[in-house]
């Protein structure tokens, strides 16, 4: 299996993009990765995305994006895992690589999800859940969620203030970066008293959705030297595993078993413990997702996520800082973009490109995108080399 | 990179499965592959769909299938390209097995399209084609099909009548194929006599839509022997290759230039040419596809490919059998289940398992599965050994 870099990233700016289309927001964030790779062709393409069907009328993005870019004749698809689609188009477009099969791929994840209304990106996102046993019911992706929390607050003994340090941090890192969707500090005051979306969710537990797209090229790892000073980004591991696709199947509703199977293989597959990861991209799509994962991948025990962030070991200077170019949560979460937007700010990390929330000596980051209700979920980890 | 073989095939007749849901459908088919394998358990499931997030509901097919047959925390993934999102899906797990990383990999085609009225799936099926530029002129998928085939006539000099043969031999195939949609001999007066659908395509010309699944188990070459004198299946070659998504975009519309780009790839990979190809399952969604298949695949010259049906050059004991089992336009064609039909079908001829079809000493079988109007098109070849 050959080893495999990231020769490229670009991404746009997370928003309510009326003036661009599907075809123009994903396409500026793959020039701008090809830009960066240096790279006027590669082989292959791999889209990430979940609603362009539903929202935008449009399937076969894979091809539909490679006719954009001019990337005329070669090889494109698309993979979709929900919430996890960029991650998942990575994984695909890895493995591609990895086989000899082709030589270079791009992976662009992207969505345009504000050209409908919000009650019908609501039921979109719903079809990330199980269709004949939770969305028939009636209840929306958030409220499944709501769902989880409520019972973690209760069997863990957590108000709901204590969650407050997630959303805190992650809008005072999305403050320096130029592509976040929000830039607005917050308080625990301001995080108390937001509006309610799905009790004990509300607005400022809750991740925006919006407009973007990010970029990735990836190639073989020995073709990629260090250039001007910056290090060579590797791939060193991509591990994805699944969990029933709807929650009240599980034992246990409030462990991420796939995230706790996919980082477990992906320490094993880079060989590192918990311990050497400097930074860590999760999907905070709603907070009580963060603490979950924290637990999952080894970094709090089981009910004792929330403490990561009320002892302020998750921001810029602390043991595992998260979130750190504002996460889902302030960053923005369109939706199938999502994972390789992650990706291409734990390469940012690693490249040193971070200023104000740069993670000083930042070697190794980890970044963990999450499909449905903890349903599928990729972890990947690149190193600086 | 790893050769890759087919251990199992499975497959659901075709049909409108009022009895049955999406989840049933896709599970039939891939108990059926499992089974065929003699496997319990697989490393990884992928998927191919076209359509269930807008008929169904339904995202995350990957997850929502593993959680159903019972391959729960494994890896899973859903690969769209149009109608030929089975092929891709298939191209994506060969890949993963092949790179190392992946010892095994069940890929399941699935569509349950009569859920929803007929103007809604032909709402659907236009999200093929290009929604800017397109659909929202509101032409449908066969209107784009059919100024493609009424130019061919024009330039080339063919009457509507000269393409039954491709019709007649699918249909005639399918009476021994018991998933086959339709079960229905047809001759010319039939051929030309039926409804018309968009001007020159009738009824006859188009294949039918309909449920079903197929799927396949794919491993390691050198993980299968050849059991009860059954010869062991591998996968000399699979390519990929994209075009314009829309139609007017290309210089010649009437030119298939992914499946000539993507079988070109595939005899060399293979070390075949076409004369070496003895069963070829193609794309025949509509007629016309037919002949511009042969063409650009090298079977027959520019503007000649409907002379190998009017020569009877297509049949059973013809020089170049297609359609064995019935094709796209009796076998029937579930948009995203389709091209793993075809691959299942193609292992059938090289096993022999064909009967009142089959392909005498086939060794060497070709299928190509076409998203969208021709702009995603995947070459699959298949040894017996």
């Amino acid at each position: 299996m050959r080893k495999t870099a990231i020769l490229g990233i670009g991404q746009t700016k997370i928003d309510e993009h009326w003036d661009l289309s599907l075809r123009e927001i994903g396409g500026n964030a793959a020039f701008a990765a090809m830009q960066d790779a240096g790279l006027e062709k590669v082989d292959s393409l791999f889209v990430g995305n979940m609603l362009s069907s539903t929202i935008s009328g449009q399937n076969q993005l894979g091809t539909f994006f490679s006719d954009w870019i001019g990337l005329w004749g070669q090889e494109a698809v698309k993979v979709e895992a929900a919430c996890a689609s960029g991650a998942a188009a990575l994984r695909s477009a890895l493995m591609a690589v990895a086989s000899g099969d082709i030589d270079s791929a791009l992976v662009v994840g992207v969505e345009k999800m504000t050209d409908k209304a919000g009650r019908d990106v609501t039921s979109a996102l719903a079809t990330a859940s199980d269709a004949d046993y939770e969305l028939e019911q009636g209840i929306s992706f958030v409220g499944i969620n709501a769902l989880v929390m409520r019972r973690y607050m209760h069997e863990f003994g957590w108000k709901h203030e204590d969650f407050a340090p997630f959303s805190i941090n992650a809008h005072a890192n999305a403050m320096h970066n130029p592509f976040a969707r929000l830039h607005q500090k917050i308080n625990i005051k301001q995080f108390e008293n937001s509006s309610m979306v799905a009790t004990p969710i509300n607005l400022m537990d809750a991740s925006p959705t919006g407009d973007g797209a990010a970029a990735v090229v990836i190639v073989p790892a020995d073709r990629v030297a260090s250039v001007k000073g910056k290090p060579r980004i590797t791939v060193a591991a991509s591990a994805s595993a699944t969990d029933s696709i709807a929650v009240h199947s599980r034992k246990d509703p409030m462990f991420l078993s796939a995230a706790y199977t996919s980082s477990k293989k992906a320490y094993e597959m880079a060989g590192v413990t918990r311990d050497d990861i400097d930074v860590f991209e999760l999907h905070d799509a709603f907070s009580i997702m963060a603490a979950l994962s924290l637990e999952a991948c080894g970094f709090a025990e089981r009910g004792k996520g929330v403490r990561l962030g009320l002892e302020n070991e998750i921001s810029r200077n602390g043991r595992l800082p998260i979130c750190t170019r504002g996460g889902l949560k302030a960053r923005g979460h369109p939706v199938g973009a999502t994972g390789v937007y992650q990706v291409v700010e734990i390469a940012q990390q690693l490249r040193g490109e971070c200023g104000e929330t740069q993670v000083d000596g930042a070697k190794i980051g980890m970044a963990q995108n999450i499909g449905g209700s903890g349903a599928t979920i990729l972890t990947h980890i690149l190193k600086a080399e």
